[in-house]
């Protein structure tokens, strides 16, 4: 597996694009589409949120299809609590990219990502499809990862090769975040994190479900910003089959090599999401060992990542681990706290339950001035783990989201 | 029943104080003792963190006795994760008022707020012991509510008169957040919130860890400041009987009333919690109604109470419901989004699932101007109804947590 240029296009036959459409405020690109040469099986995770979005519910219609071959995706409004008007408008959306492309309308998935409830200019993206479409190439990647920010502060490209058999397959993604983050997706059947694969690898549409939820797993769905699941959250997969290898029908060695791909491409796109999460100045690891199980190493990771005095200590370059071991022992999740550690970077802070014989509040002060913050808990009562990532928590997080819808 | 002054002594036989015992960094007071004159019944509602403190595991033990006389109480230092030093040093934090009081250790409960992983001082506290003692006195109320406090900008005390059959009944209490605030107690068998209910009511044990249990659920365990989970949180009642009322041993037509008084202290105590949230400019108040079942709307109004989005909008005084409805959405709770009602103070802004017609963004920015800003989710699939208290999330409660334990 080697990391390779190219982002969301970085595969055989996906060309992307973003345009202005005037739905931002700021007069930035908002509209971007994604497009395979060729028909695609394609799977997608999106939000559990009881509030979805509109564009959730038009793609989880159309993800029913066998094929797919473009994803439409607009930055600035969410198009979500519009009730009627809202569904109508995001298959308006999809329509008129259907119609732009000459593709039938159920072959086209929609997101959106923005302010929830506020209706949608749906008229602006119409009017803006013509050009989009016009305008889709190879080198439209970039365009494509700037178009779908918000918040962001910079865009969020991957791409990785992996050989699968005699065959080299490519697949490359583009996400964005980065409030509103806290995705807990299911595959067709689940931020406002989206985010965007494409590979040219052949593979079933129910093994292309099986990776991508094995992979979302592991990566976005082990993300917070804020603590706050959004009603957009989505992560879609297209798959044309141009790599040419014996396409993937079951879970056999090239199954197994291209979920590993896949997770390493959704793990560094969604520490990219952690890392820029909104006024972070620092990227977060939390690892949880020791653990039952897998579910409750995942429980306690991502409880600890969701702490506001732990975020904001670390903001603070405050070495204030006590706060660790309150947000483990709030997860729900049984362990012994007698026999738990809790390792800041390589520092061990808490032995069994108690303060380290060794721990110095200067050494541990050191590692909260890292910019990537690691902090290890050994829950000792078992052999899983699981890994959290978040960001720190500044001021000027307060600051942006106080001041977003006016 | 009537308000009355007299905050935790309010009720006869009850004696308190407050001083430095030099826990604290800053020099203020920092060691607190509530006492009865004569045996007390008690109920206590302890933290449910997997890693709770030693004075909660020396308390738990202590509950089982039949009777109990006084609770000492340190802030400045949680006395956490400290192992078997900290569980003896809890331990000897009890004896120590134990002797000075010439009581028995297991008629003494104990309660520690502050920083956890520190190991506590505790000869300075059997130093301090003794002045402790000497200058308890009914007058003593506002030393205690005073001494409790950590980031608390001010005490908090309530008092309340209650009729039961031809006697008058008194409830006092006493109670501090504000951080670390999202308790989740269970009676004796469960913030760091400390809340203290003094009372001279004639009760038995079961019947007041009744009372409590269902005061607490709708009380302190629907607040929250940060949504972490203190390793801490403790409420306790003691009941000395020397109001001479009829025994309470059943629910009756006066438990009824006492339960009913109990829980009115209780949530006055609460809401000022809320309102002293590390940083907080407003009061939140969610309430939910037309729930399925009285667990659903509360598990969905503690939800949106903790969104960090919704709470950062509002102290930007900025109207975005849109993070009412996301939160909502995702409290794992079963409804219909397509139904849902939301409130902003009384205007309607999501009428059944989509903008209200009328909804305007200038009026609804009014009631996000007020003090005390009052959210309300209508489900309309079902009957039941909750209220959870939180606050906005501003600028100083990063500063705040940033900067705590150096």
């Amino acid at each position: 597996m080697i990391v390779v240029k190219g982002g969301v296009t970085a595969a055989k036959g996906f060309l992307a694009n973003g345009v202005k459409a005037g739905i931002k405020k700021s007069g930035r690109k908002d509209l971007a589409l994604l497009y395979s040469e060729v028909p695609c099986a394609a799977a997608a995770s999106f939000t559990t949120n009881r509030f979805e979005a509109s564009p959730v519910k038009v793609s989880r219609l159309h993800i029913k299809s066998k094929m797919h071959q473009a994803i439409i995706v607009n930055s600035g409004n969410a198009n979500c609590a519009s009730g009627k008007d809202g569904d109508s408008k995001a298959a308006r959306m999809a329509a008129s990219a259907a119609k732009a492309m000459d593709l039938a309308r159920h072959e086209i998935l929609v997101a959106s990502t923005g302010i929830i409830g506020v209706p949608l200019p749906v008229e602006r993206i119409e009017k803006s499809m013509a050009g989009l479409v016009r305008g889709l190439s190879k080198r439209g990647a970039g365009e494509f990862a700037e178009t779908i920010m918000t918040t962001d502060t910079v865009p969020k490209e991957f791409a990785v090769k992996v050989k699968l058999g005699s065959s080299i397959v490519t697949i490359g993604g583009a996400c964005k975040g980065v409030g509103m983050v806290y995705p807990a997706m299911k595959t067709e059947r689940h931020a406002t994190m989206l985010a965007f694969l494409a590979t040219d690898a052949s593979i079933s549409k129910r093994m292309l479900e099986e990776a991508l939820t094995e992979a979302v797993a592991d990566s976005f769905n082990m993300i917070s910003v804020d603590g706050d699941m959004s009603t957009n959250d989505t992560c879609f997969i297209l798959a044309n089959g141009l790599a040419g290898n014996e396409k993937i029908t079951k879970k056999d060695r090239h199954y197994i090599e291209f979920v590993k791909a896949l997770k390493f491409l959704s793990s560094n796109l969604a520490r990219m999401l952690a890392a820029d999460g909104e006024g972070a100045t620092k990227l977060v690891e939390i690892k949880v060992t020791g653990a039952g199980s897998k579910e409750d190493a995942a429980v306690v990771a991502r409880k600890i990542s969701t702490s506001n005095l732990l975020k904001c200590a670390i903001f603070g370059e405050d070495p204030n681990w006590g706060r660790v071991a309150a947000a483990c022992g709030s997860a729900g999740v049984d362990f012994d706290p007698d026999k738990t550690d809790i390792y800041l970077g390589g520092m061990k802070a808490l032995s069994n339950g108690a303060i380290a014989k060794g721990y110095s509040k200067d050494r541990a002060r050191k590692f909260f001035k890292t910019k990537t913050v690691q902090i290890t808990v050994d829950l000792k009562s078992g052999k899983h783990s699981a890994t959290a990532w978040t960001c720190d928590f500044s001021k000027e997080y307060v600051a942006i989201n106080s001041e977003y819808s006016t």
